[in-house]
């Protein structure tokens, strides 16, 4: 018997829950929208050569273990140099090379409750306790707790901006302040995955590029209004030294060369990101406006994605259901560890009209 | 500043060489045979679907977190149980993993001097080390060494078969014995990456599904005979109580749906394995010839590679790099711990024989 590390052991297996097509099935569903993760329901833009042929890729061989052509594509994007990007397994591939780079044994990750719950879960499977910091009324960040809450521990801040699920940003003011009552000791990852939405839903949303901290580190994605998630591919933003520790840990090939190939193509259709994004926008006033008419608790989002409070768990179980039997799959947030709260994906405007249909002929039952 | 463990800080940066362009442009070669990687020269089946239409995949969602699918067609391949396979970005994200896993602090790897580079790289980013016993004469494993440096800290143990870069094997016999001195608290990687090649070079490579044994993993991959190394695509074999360990340390998203589904369609053509893995077969044997012929001090190999020793490390950098001015690209093993060796990747007849034709004149001129 092969023993495991407790905390290791202490981790619970992933236990699927009935896929898409299980559902329809189950209840005999001839219309749906997918809501639950918050997914690009466009789909990835049509400038993307949809016919690939894969002989013209050298399958066979190994590539560049420094991903020069995509960082160099990301990086001129962003007029970075390419020593500031690393390309990695998605989001949580980087989550995980940022731990293991930079934690040791007894240090700590402090973050909030109801955060992106990947954070918990690598921080966990690197013997990295992770601290939460309970969200203020309304779920909001009250970034002074971080502050005060900082022990010769902590070696790691998560942050996300916009926070998933509670869709909140951190503005400018806020997270210079912040950062001035951090030790340069302390590494502080911004998670920006849901960036490109919130760029357009507000000029409030700072643009991070500007900040010049050195002991920060952006995360941005394509998995999200690139619409590329199953391609996995996420990149970081920091400092030279920075990057040059997270290139040590990553594996030696990471990611699979087609990932990196179709990324450099979407980054080139920034009109799919802009339509994309600027939809997103309209559409996330159509729910505030639905939520509002019908006295339904809702969070203002900068995210493709809203969270709503239905006050008590039991009733947030019972609508998720509700609205699962009819087709609409939006995410319950017990692992978020918001159980009072439903979390719905934006998605295309047929998408979110029979999302709010379904919504009201529920609430007229109540 | 933000500090690294020790471990990290330690670990050297990927430095790169020149790429294959580059060299070419360099020497202005006009002819070349790229033999440095243990890739498949022939590329990969051609009744993989060379023309893959991105709408078909739902590129815009996430997928299935357990890889039902892929691992379910690899487990049918073999007549296993799901529950006995795992998939993960090549065998390096395997072998990370199975660190992971398994290895605490204190815990120690013990391996050969002379074999996969990647178990040092990844025992040393684990914080794990890695006790490498040295080879006998010859370069041959001597596997009672094994059983003989067993401490109370050994947690790992790997072995290759075949070898990189030796090109061994261990015998069904031997690995049975050794299997009986090592405790079952003690987990065993038999890595078979080149476990195509090595089954129809000779019938006494054993067939390792046969062993039974609680602690054994065993690690097979498509970046070698299926010719899809820039696809990240390993897998791994065990008991249902290891594979559920390693599915808590994988990535939720691991790896890229095309991956998955370009593997899926390379395991349905052994038509194609046959081929490659006889041709390597065969063109083994005019090394064997030609080295036989002229005093070159060769290894039988089991793998796509065979491994010559120079006797000295000046010696066999000179030949590389008088290989490498004509366009013949083998591997100096320093990394691997055998500066005295070279490795040759066994590639198509007509890049074999323009490197033994090389070689000739090189001799020739000594």
């Amino acid at each position: 018997m092969i023993s495991v590390p407790k905390y290791i052991e202490n981790t619970k297996n992933y236990s699927p829950s009935l896929t898409v097509d299980e559902i329809v099935k189950k209840y005999d569903l001839n219309k749906i929208s997918v809501l639950w993760n918050n997914e690009n329901n466009y789909g990835f833009s049509k400038k993307i050569n949809n016919h690939i042929k894969l002989s013209d890729f050298q399958l066979n061989r190994y590539f560049d273990p420094l991903n020069i052509q995509l960082r160099g594509k990301i990086s001129s994007f962003y007029n970075l140099s390419i020593d500031n990007v690393i390309i990695g397994n998605g989001s949580e591939g980087l989550l995980q090379n940022v731990i293991r780079s930079f934690c040791s044994f007894d240090d700590e990750v402090l973050t909030f409750n109801g955060t992106f719950v990947m954070i918990y879960l690598w921080s966990n499977i690197n013997n990295t306790s992770c601290k939460k910091l309970k969200l203020s009324e309304n779920y909001k960040y009250d970034i002074k707790k971080i502050s005060s809450n900082i022990t010769k521990r902590t070696k790691i801040i998560y942050i996300a901006s916009p926070n998933n699920p509670t869709g909140q940003i951190i503005k400018k003011n806020n997270f210079q302040k912040l950062m001035t009552t951090i030790p340069k000791n302390i590494l502080v990852i911004l998670d920006e995955a849901y960036y490109e939405y919130a760029k357009a839903i507000s000029d409030e949303y700072p643009n991070s590029l500007d900040y010049d901290f050195e002991n920060l580190v952006i995360l941005r994605t394509f998995s999200k209004a690139y619409g590329l998630a199953s391609l996995r591919i996420g990149y970081a933003i920091s400092k030279k030294i920075i990057i040059d520790s997270l290139l040590k840990v990553k594996l030696t090939f990471e990611t699979s060369i087609l990932s990196q190939k179709i990324a450099m193509m979407a980054l080139d259709d920034q009109v799919f990101i802009n339509n994309v994004t600027r939809n997103n926008s309209i559409e996330l006033e159509k729910y505030y406006r639905f939520f509002n008419d019908n006295n339904i608790n809702f969070f203002r989002s900068f995210g493709n994605f809203i969270m709503i409070d239905l006050s008590s768990e039991k009733k947030s179980k019972e609508l998720y259901l509700k609205l699962l039997k009819k087709g609409v799959f939006v995410r319950l947030l017990n692992a978020f560890g918001l159980p009072n709260c439903l979390r719905i994906t934006i998605g295309t405007s047929d998408e979110n009209e029979y999302c709010i249909q379904i919504f009201k002929k529920i609430l007229s039952k109540l």
